[in-house]
């Protein structure tokens, strides 16, 4: 049988653990204080080459238990938004972006730590999922595989928001690899102990991986199931008072990642009536009835489903690493 | 066998149902809206002696979709906060509970409505609760009662605050009679099609009801139990910086009114240690993690339950209340 050669991928260095990117989505706060004081406790300097930062990214909002103070944070690292004009009345979040980008990258650049990973609730059922811009970054699907082997009873996806690098618009695209953790149900402004836990065990397995990574373990391949995101779906609406008219249908209700076929049950409307889905193709919705998303406009998204393989991957060494570099060089001379 | 005569009390003439008292319990919210729409629709002006009133009770929290805007509307209705001094930088909750008070009350008076129903939402798992300042209130211990007969598959409670009709604080006191109709889990921000049926159903029931009380029926007594508050605790927290450190246990989360007994457990730390109850007496939980609460300092509230004798009841006809007002008037005269 012939064994596929892995492929070779720069160490992660530098990783950050962020929460509070929302700060009414308690898990990652209460966990990134949590990692605080560990790490206070601990003074981990015998670790080794890995270094991991864990910070709260909206210190305001969070004091006040809001999603955000003036502009959804999680929507401001696109380039255009990170390198536009800003005047001093700026939005903070604007402000706070530029900040996050100056410490964690910038974007883009050979500066910008490895590995971001942002913590996030939802209040629809999903379960625990990554959220990545890329379903070719073997790095985020290998520490999803290896999420889903050690914490087989979590349910857990993989979704992909097809947008480019440049476009991309949250935390962890600052990153050379980025994903978000997004785990729910649980109400905003709340943190329940289970939630909370699943966060905790996914974080010291993703920490874990990248440990067995860095040391130079090899990876086997495989195949991974990832959910492409396709579009979103608005409330009905009243057309003069743009109130919603309907709520999910209560059969659809929590069934995240199931599959919704045209002319199944969508929306219960306020008096009683029931909505089908008019498309023409099913799709898995996701992100059901998330609290956040009624001001967006958004009372689910719709993915489709395909299968991903994953090559084997190892870590450069360092002989590998100066080698590679070495070619590129001589590479950009040519 | 002897019968016993019924309680005769007077008819129920003036109603109110009030949503969106917390701007983003949404269930109220949109149901207030429909019954709105339903009888601008229905014009119903055959409806006889009954008049409804239904209200969005805070306007300016239900449009910023905030439980409220400078202070919690329903801790405003206290004798003492209506009639206290106010100021023109009053926060805006305190004259609209002047304006509520105006409107639906005053609070005390033989003016005020006979009954307000005011609608809520909770993140605990406390299904439909009736939370109410008196559990000698015939009135609503009858309108839960034909509200657990009529839904028996909905988790149905009658919560009592041992608090005096002066310093009760919430909208329903302004009432002659009042509640506030609880139910969950509900994420606030959310509206989950199954909790706003449930609402619905029970708005309709308990509208039926007065109808029959109105036309004379005869309501046979019983036995109710009813669940007297007793204190509230805390979620454990940092002795500096007053975050809290611990959720509630995963094996008491969504078990509101199962009794806690002494080292159950209470609380889980993020750091994963256990924290038993310390009490002495076994007592009921309930508003367990309830949202909105992580502020006030309370993780959940302890209950003792009970069981009420209530009495048949009839409405008076109008030969008894002119009786019963003469009879009064010539005990004043003495």
């Amino acid at each position: 049988m012939e064994v596929d050669e892995p492929v070779l991928l720069p160490r992660l260095a530098r990783v950050a653990v962020c929460g509070g990117t929302h700060g009414n989505e308690l898990s990652g706060v209460y966990l990134v204080r949590e990692l605080l004081k560990e790490a206070q406790e601990k003074e981990r300097d015998d670790e080794g080459p890995l270094s991991v930062q864990t910070l709260l990214s909206n210190p305001r909002a969070t004091q006040q238990c809001r999603r955000y103070i003036d502009a959804d944070l999680n929507r401001c690292f696109s380039l255009a938004t990170l390198n536009g004009p800003v005047s001093e009345a700026a939005p903070y979040e604007i402000i706070l972006a530029r900040e996050l980008n100056a410490s964690l990258g910038p974007k883009g650049s050979q500066e910008a730590v490895d590995l971001v990973c942002d913590l996030h609730n939802t209040t629809a059922n999903m379960g625990l999922c990554f959220i990545a811009y890329s379903d070719k970054d073997w790095i985020c699907l290998h520490i999803f595989k290896h999420l889903q082997r050690q914490m087989p009873d979590i349910p857990m996806r993989f979704i992909h928001f097809n947008i480019s690098k440049k476009e991309s618009y949250s935390l962890d695209s600052v990153g050379k690899h980025g994903f978000a953790l997004e785990i729910g149900p649980q109400p905003h402004g709340v943190v329940r102990s289970n939630v909370y836990t699943a966060m905790k065990v996914g974080v010291r397995h993703i920490l874990d991986w990248i440990h067995y990574f860095n040391s130079g373990s090899v990876f086997e391949g495989g195949y991974v199931d990832v959910f492409t995101m396709v579009k979103n779906i608005d409330y009905p609406r009243d057309s003069q008072t743009h109130n919603i008219t309907a709520a999910i249908h209560p059969r659809l209700q929590d069934r995240d990642f199931c599959l919704l076929c045209p002319e199944d049950p969508l929306f219960q409307t306020f008096s009683g009536e029931e909505l089908t889905y008019k498309g023409n193709e099913p799709l898995y919705p996701f992100f059901i009835n998330e609290c956040a998303y009624y001001e967006k406009g958004i009372a689910l998204s719709l993915a489709r489903k395909k299968r991903v393989m994953i090559p084997p991957i190892r870590a450069q060494t360092e002989v590998e690493k100066q080698a590679s570099e070495q070619s590129f060089a001589s590479e950009e001379e040519e």
